[in-house]
């Protein structure tokens, strides 16, 4: 099958990661669907089904181990095949899959908004935060609360080794939040100075276990250690289901380059490099996690995976011991 | 009084930064002190201790809150003063303080290699160790052990912001030890597969807290969490006297430009910068100490400090308000 | 709108804390509801509508940081709400309402009744058990459990600034269960003879969080430390289904009166007192909350709000920017 | 009533626990309610209700303990009951009990095999992963991992007193898996090599505990203590609906002789002997639950409580005083 | 034996509690040697050690739990006895015995001021720092800082049940410093905003554990869950040589009338009040202790208390079967 | 050189475990060099010298890893070698080598009498102590307490795969001690009925850590879960010199037939047996270690090195290359 350009181009954005973040991605995928349902060719419901099913795929196979981009693509795809199912004709399911994608990006960007307006309830003035890398969700809580005429300022981590948090620093100090950039090592230096973590995340577990940039891990750990709260601000469709099937969320390890350069790497041949991108937070440094549907315990995941996909997922994703099977029986609104 | 040329160099390559790492800076002072002797055109004993009274001052106040400067310095003038007391002749205090000079000097060398050896015994084959920074002590127990012939393999941190790390991996290579980089971030990503930490300190305290590069408590946190080994390899002279009489070891802050270069500065004036040099790990993260006097626990520095400058130190330093005056009343062997 | 007598003074009795106790304070505040309805001279649904509205909103004041109140406000007018859409007569309207009143009132006793059951249970012949302050619900286990024949005994604390301690002393010695007063500082002293704490709830939170009386949370860690249980027992009205979509449950702080006598204060006019009447205990600290449903564990805390009123109070408590509004959108069975 | 003589050889098998394990209690309670269906002389739908509800309490009393045995009883109970109710005729009582006790045993069959999978897949080539006691669901995602050609190794402990863990050792080496007997002291010995800890359970409470073979919990400390992570992997009809009304799962002590032999006994008549068979895990120490309907974290078990059983059941065991009376209000699919 | 008025004053005033506070009361004691002394009519060495012997037993057993009461005599009979044996004659023993008294007294109220400076040291501007009952030697570290032109603010707890908290506010308020004071439950509830906590002690023993007024362990606890610093402030005749030998610090219990009135216990017989006057803080909960010989961790104890007694002592306690028996083998300076 | 029987039964008596626990080992060490002098047809003192190095070399590679056998030896040889460089004549030599054997096994004997004695001063009435292995010293303390009169009851693990518990189950049920014999698994299920863990010691190193019977090291973990304290009961010969160089205590892993018979290895050749003897407890988990000299915490065990065997230890260990060489320079009163 031969796909449009812009599709490709999505595609191919999500693989070398010109597209980046867990929204973003997932936008673009969503986005790509309906570009195939504008430009299909199609003569029967039929025909824009095997069209449609074979973009998810196609999309699904640029990042395997993302869980925004697949429960993206589950969203619309349930609502059409639903729509099939129930006998919907090619105008219908035309519509039912552009309102779907449109819904979901509307959403999405409205998520973001819910979780700064949920999140800054828990932000009180005299507050010192501290953030790690770059979240969108977690840059939303703080901009929230200080916009709330609240007294914060907050610290931020450089993020080796791509220095995210200079970014943030930059976004925060734009926005007139005093802020503070340190280097990821004086994070347990700084912490009884600090009050509350806002972090956001890639992707949450069933168990509650939180994956996210490197480093988070062991904030996590520090901010416990001297009771400072940690949040976690996830919007609801970073939550793995294929997680409840036992799925670990696999962790990306990135180029060399991030860490060092060419010269050195030429230099100290033996000198071997690893960088993995995330870390897993578990449950019981979190203190709360913060959606767009409200505050939750990180062990109330479970619930909201539930809730989202239900039980059934399980027994759908090992009958097709594929995860891009499992966007049947699922959705999110 | 005019100082010679090479005094003032030593004192300016402290004062700058040049001179760097605990070791070599005392080791510098004490050479400068045996310096204004060789060169000294004093005419009695009297003269003479003026003179070194006046150096030993001036390289006091270089880097007022280094612990091994002093503890140097005092090694020194203490065989001088007790010399003097006695009634030596001009001659005979000349050659104490040169001999008290080339003491200090290779008993600090003789020192890493003695750490080594003691250090080296808890390695065993199959050992993964963690270094964070460039400590030649802690470099010194890992090469010691892996010349022995065990079977060992290294995890080195970068250490923001200035990279020392990457120096300690190129060393552990080229002396053939299998190292690998990571960012500072990824500790606790790496920490289960790692059987024991071993770091260097820039002074060790009465409680036996260590302080040392920044990171290092929340290594010794992370390590604490998964059960890891903590060794701390650290010369007797960093054992800080001050901290007896409740002095804080005072942590360094250092340039913004070793965190972000001129650009981020001039395009960000809001980002306020922090860079720390060193945090303070506490005693009950560290499992122990690897003196060139023996394996002790964290808690026995009190007994270390205690037998190297005795209790009377305390009224000492209350007394004269000042630590400079200490040297009196002290002496390492 | 002029309010009736009676009305005026659940108002005011709630506010000067004459009426006191969560559990109290919502049945008074239902039944001022109730009293509306009697005494109301509406002529149509929408003035009764109109006038409960008013008495609700009025009421909802009087303790802005309460969370049965609002919880009892909304059982009620949830339901009298449903009916007038459903376009119900001014009799019907009139009936649902009084029945709502006489259902909250009547559940919420048998609340007590019911947790006293299910947390009598978790008590076996032998047990020593804390308890803190003056909670109804944990007293019904104690109770209970000794009724059934359990060999139990009691410490209680004293409970400063207002010694409610005592009263559950009393209470509890008239009971016939044998029972030992203590200062609140003598915890951790006693707590390796104690077996299970059981205190009672003020407010539970979406994350699990417990907010009781001023000393719980020190208790619960006190408990954790040597592994003796801690139980909160708690009726479901007292969960915060606004710490769902992220508010604080705010912590009242009283008079410098309940810690010092005037003359204390007139003589040291800098001394400054602070009197914070709860705390927050983490759901870390907590073995499981009682509640008149079963036994849940701190973190099931969003499954029953969940349940009892859903995610889309989120919503609604978002757009309507006031607490108040959200009764139209839940309700307790 | 007369029993069948196969009814009564069940009962006493499960009594003298020649039947044992929680899976196979429950498969033979559930086959007793089919064969009396099957040889039943019943002349109407009353008279087989009246015979199902005998034999039924008959099994109850048994082993009034275990979690399992009263929840395969309620699932063909329930579903007789309703039908009942809704006018069943006699032969379709019949078919509904068949049907509905052939269902129990497949899906507990089912269920051993889906754990397998979905713990497989959180099973890691190269990971050491430490096992207690022999449970089928345990082993059953260690022999799938390993068949899905992952290099695992198992350490098993022997579990004293009836070396249940010398049968583990056996069924694994058998299946291939490396593995390794060590006597349950030597835990924390090796438990810096273990990456996994995979157990059974017994029981799974309301507020995520978990009763399992004496020596499980002091496993989980120990593993916790090491940043080990715990899995328990537990078919849902182990989790006991009683708990949610506050009920405590009674822990059974078995006979001395099975710690010591008979002389022992008879030459020191003054050593007791204490031997408990289980014990109780605390949620903090699980990291996940791995039920056939996916993993949940320990404190997800209200979750599937509530699902399973719903909250009236507590309502339905308070009224009845009697455990039995709760299969009328429940069911599990 | 008849003893002199003011000698029977001491002792009745020590008993009672009149004279409160251990270094008070140790002063009390070592003054009535000085008394026996002064007002002795021996006519040969034998019969003035025979009368001092007399008065020392006499004082040992007003309070037989006390730490720096038997120090205090030690101190002195020590060196009584000692001269005694190398054949001093009448009038130089006297002179002895007033020199030794005079010079512990002296000692023990330079000692508060060595560790008001000694401790001072470790506050900083900006700290706010805990206090519980009311120590000296606390209250000298606090003071100390503040005249030192440090920019800090104090905590104090009421201290139940004699509200000793009150005069420690007083105290501070009417020295300048910001004060505010809490009830002891309330620790927890602003240990996040504390940085330090320094209390005194009545005790240390051997293995660093700390006896202090009640609820000093739960505040040490509190302390240690926020990472905030733990320093206790104590003078080495604090430190008990008999927990060297095992002993046990007693714990005082004392009326309940500092409890409740006696209307209370009047009107509820069967509330039983325990009011333990001390607890135990581990040494793990306390990260230094200030002497006025200078700073060290809680397990350095044993250090001090070998200095001070030598090992000998325990074979002397263990021989002489009474406390008493050692001050002839042990001494202080 | 041809050694006399005895002395070679005594040597495969150690070697072959017949000779068993540590204080036993050591004496029979010391026992077999009395005799050497005994037997001893030298004509000079050098070649007595000769014939005991001899015999101590051969007893020191008998078992390599015990801590006190060269304790023992160099306690007996530091001696003669020091009255040998003194010049002493052979007869002298003689002497003091059977006074220095026979002090030692005196003072061996008598160290369990004072650790009884110092022990049970911390044991008090009503206490509920727990046991492991079977340790002279722990049963010492246990049984001291209970000829006092005290009220205590005592759980003793079994202790597999020896179970020495039952031995010491026995000696305490013949003492007239209520005792309770439990499976090792079971210490967690009872460890919030239990006071204090006193057990014995293999060897102690030089910061703190307790080389004891496996399992001893979760039982600690287990008791501080439950702030049940935890003595450990140990000679001063215990402590390991060696340790304070650096030297890991060896831990000894003995044959699979003590935890399997020969059947099951035959009929499962593919099971791995691992059988550790002893593991390594870390001081954070004991509370203090009961010497005859007197109670230190863990940490204080450098001291009492320090104090028996002095820094200079340390070099001799490096210099020589070898343990043996070591008692020339130390020695034990």
């Amino acid at each position: 099958m031969q796909l449009p350009k812009e599709i490709l181009e999505i595609a191919e954005g999500i693989k070398n990661m010109r597209i980046r973040g867990a929204g973003r991605i997932a936008k673009a995928a969503v986005q790509a669907l309906k570009i195939t349902v504008e430009r299909s060719q199609a003569k029967n419901p039929e025909e824009l089904i095997k069209e449609l099913d074979y973009v998810a795929k196609y999309l699904l196979h640029t990042r395997p181990t993302a869980v925004s981009l697949p429960n993206g693509i589950r969203f619309v795809m349930y609502r059409v095949k639903t729509a099939f199912k129930n006998g919907a004709n090619l105008e219908d399911l035309k519509i039912t899959a552009i309102d779907a994608a449109d819904k979901f990006i509307k959403n999405s960007e409205l998520a973001i908004k819910r979780i700064g307006e949920i999140g800054a309830r828990r932000i009180v003035s005299g507050d010192t935060i501290l953030t790690h890398c770059n979240s969108s969700a977690a840059i939303s809580v703080i901009i929230t609360a200080f916009k709330q005429g609240k007294d914060i300022q907050v610290y931020a981590t450089e993020t080796r080794p791509l220095f995210q948090g200079r970014i943030t620093a930059r976004t925060l100090a734009n926005a007139g939040v005093p802020v503070t950039l340190i280097v990821d090592s004086a994070v347990r230096f700084f912490m009884n100075e600090i009050d509350k973590v806002v972090v956001g995340a890639d992707a949450v577990a069933a168990n509650g276990a939180v994956v996210n940039k490197i480093g988070t891990s062991q904030i996590a750990l520090v901010a416990h250690e001297a009771r400072t709260r940690m949040f976690v601000a996830a919007e609801t469709y970073k939550f793995s289901p294929e997680t409840m099937i036992g799925e670990l969320v696999k962790i990306e390890e990135r180029s060399p380059l991030e860490v060092v350069d060419e010269e050195f790497l030429r230099q100290n041949p033996n000198v071997k490099i690893r960088n993995p991108s995330f870390d897993v937070t578990p449950p019981e440094y979190i203190d709360l996690i913060i959606t767009e549907k409200g505050v939750i315990p990180p062990q109330g995941a479970v619930l909201v995976l539930k809730e989202e996909f239900g039980w059934i997922i399980g027994e759908e994703l090992i009958r097709g011991k594929e995860v891009y099977s499992t966007y049947e029986s699922c959705g999110i609104d």
